[in-house]
């Protein structure tokens, strides 16, 4: 099917896919009455005398705004507010399809850090959770730092519900062919929002384990002078064996590729230089790192891509609605790392019997949202993070 | 009815009164690749190459934020965000119920002017409209101002919205008594938000009028020293007279009373010091400044109050719903004086045949709003104010 044809279509006749609706209807003096002044000014005397009413008594505890600044969308780069605008609103109508929230699709006409973190930090009252989107590295670390203490979660879906998706996708792929995460030799193929937070979930994951990153410019090793310093702060975790040189003196005897980079950028003869049946992870979209029939050709025994035409995709869907759902349901006031290892556990779980062309579940599977609310929910609760 | 009771038990059996729908179902893969990765890239592109396709393509069109930092909600004053959320929410319902607008609650955790502006400029591209509501004055009138340039309809509803409907029912009141508004002799009492901007669209509508403001420290007059610039600027274009005293002065002989005050705060014996038959607007909420009976007796030809419970009921939903749809049907990129005066006499025609009891229509009246959205979309056509 020509998606990109389709989905202009039926933008075009619907005017975007989400709209507001009335729980109620209006249609007589008392409703307008009761459900606005004046008998809505005891609502707001309740809440006035006890803050914490609100979660009861308006829909905060059921929404998430899903914020972008439009500077990294999909593999569109930073083309601004107004274009990512669909995007998002896409995002807010998988949260309510999939895990019944309320999402507000907001694009912020700035990409200052400072400004933006304001923006959120003023909004927060109007919401019950933060989804950042499409906003590029390195400021989306830093956005996402000074708002890990406004009281309600706040989470880069781009770097942890990627890494949440990956992690219980590299679990399985390990008890596919029997071996350990932990016995592992991975290279990560990318050092943007995705490869940095897919990288912490790794080592978060299996402790000690070998993780070299390389970025456009090769490996980030000892040698590289031209690091930020969000990148010197990965190297100081990662590359244990102080690594450098290009991608692929990276992949030599590794066992495992993760690529959140861009179309081609494996070559089907690195492979062959890795470790035997290696796992690929191709994620560039829509053109991954290379395809799934290649890969396997040159002798991976496992391919995950982020497309719906192969098995094994991995897609954000899989995880931000029942990491938003468990977290709201909690009542959890931030997103802690043991929280997304839940849900990557959770997710892991929902594949009763992986195999190498099944290592992650169906996007659609109703199933998933409540195993990974549930999960997320419970790691709150046990971090003493609600409220 | 006790109205507070079923508000409170309604809100918190809803959890509050409005929520997001998804227009289009998500049930397979096709409707995920269609309407979010990889279709959704073609939409962006489209936007990015077009940005004024932002307007088909997605819900901007047919969206407003109802915009509060909780610093004067109904009559309950400076009661912060969390409690002024069930009032803009009330709100987005009405736009929803009436107008078909998809209206989105945004309280702020700040009430810093500066704070405000930049949030809401922030904000911009998310929405094709902004409704301000419950900021305090006087910087309700510099939020408002510095936002005339967003390129979108923003409004400050406590202001005009409030001023359309004050105008509407004084053009009937005067048309039922066979006078005529450029001959009355008009006092407002309160030179907030309401009675600032009720007294500036008088004076647009009826140039040359008499109008004397009144605040709680008396007639806003040449003796006074303690005003703040607003409130200056305010003096220099009313108060022809150059009258100084309090309230009882500015009423002898007076013929329309508007009182944007406080309960109480028209005696009955001031009333028969105006001229006969006076017009007399007591608009404070839930309690007037003075009760219909109470004033009928007085003297008063025709009452009017935001009460339901009695005739002639001055509330701002016959007003923002039709205003907001008028602007975003036309691509207003601002709401223009010249606007809001369209609004007025749309609004005040809605009454064929105006009397004593009937100077307003009913705010359940069908026929309001597309009658104002299409007089307010004429008028920002005729002011070239549209994108």
């Amino acid at each position: 099917m020509d998606y990109a044809a389709r989905s202009l279509e039926e933008h075009r006749r619907l005017k975007g896919k989400i709209h507001m609706q009335a729980k109620v209807p209006v249609q007589t003096r008392e409703d307008l009455s009761t459900f606005y002044s004046p008998g809505v000014g005891a609502v707001s005397s309740a809440i006035a005398a006890d803050p914490s009413k609100v979660w009861d008594l308006t829909w905060r505890s059921n929404t998430v705004a899903v914020v972008s600044d439009g500077s990294a969308v999909l593999g569109l780069g930073n083309i601004g507010p107004l274009a990512a605008q669909p995007v998002m609103a896409g995002k807010a109508l998988l949260f309510k399809e999939f895990a019944g929230i309320d999402a507000i699709p907001l694009v912020l006409d700035t990409q200052d850090t400072e400004q933006i973190i304001a923006t959120v930090k003023n909004l927060a009252p109007s919401f019950g959770g933060i989804n950042l989107e499409d906003i590029s590295a390195p400021r989306c670390f830093a956005v996402e730092a000074a708002l890990q203490e406004i009281g309600i979660p706040v989470m880069h879906d781009d770097q942890h519900g990627t890494a949440v998706v990956v992690v219980a996708g590299l679990l399985n792929a390990m008890q596919a062919l029997g071996g350990k995460l932990s016995a592992a030799k991975v290279v990560v193929n990318g050092a943007g929002a995705g490869g940095t937070a897919v990288t912490d979930m790794i080592l978060a994951t299996a402790p000690g384990v070998d993780v070299t990153v390389v970025d456009s410019k090769g490996i980030i090793g000892p040698d590289r002078t031209d690091l930020n310093p969000e990148k010197q702060e990965l190297l100081a975790r990662t590359n244990p064996r102080k690594l450098s040189g290009d991608l692929a003196t990276a992949l030599q005897d590794a066992t495992i590729f993760i690529g959140l980079s861009k179309a081609g950028a494996l070559p089907a003869n690195l492979i062959a230089s890795m470790a035997p049946k290696p796992v690929i992870f191709a994620l560039a979209n829509p053109v991954p790192e290379i395809m799934p029939d290649e890969a396997l050709a040159a002798g991976a025994a496992i391919v995950a891509t982020g497309r719906s035409d192969f098995p094994n995709q991995v897609n954000n869907v899989l995880a931000f609605p029942g990491i938003f759902r468990g977290a709201l349901d909690a009542g959890a006031t931030k997103i802690t790392a043991s929280m997304l290892t839940a849900a990557a556990h959770a997710l892991a779980q929902a594949v009763p019997s992986p195999s190498p062309e099944s290592i992650l579940p169906n996007p659609l599977d109703k199933q998933i949202v409540p195993r990974i609310a549930a999960a997320v929910a419970n790691a709150a609760r046990e971090a003493g993070c609600i409220r």
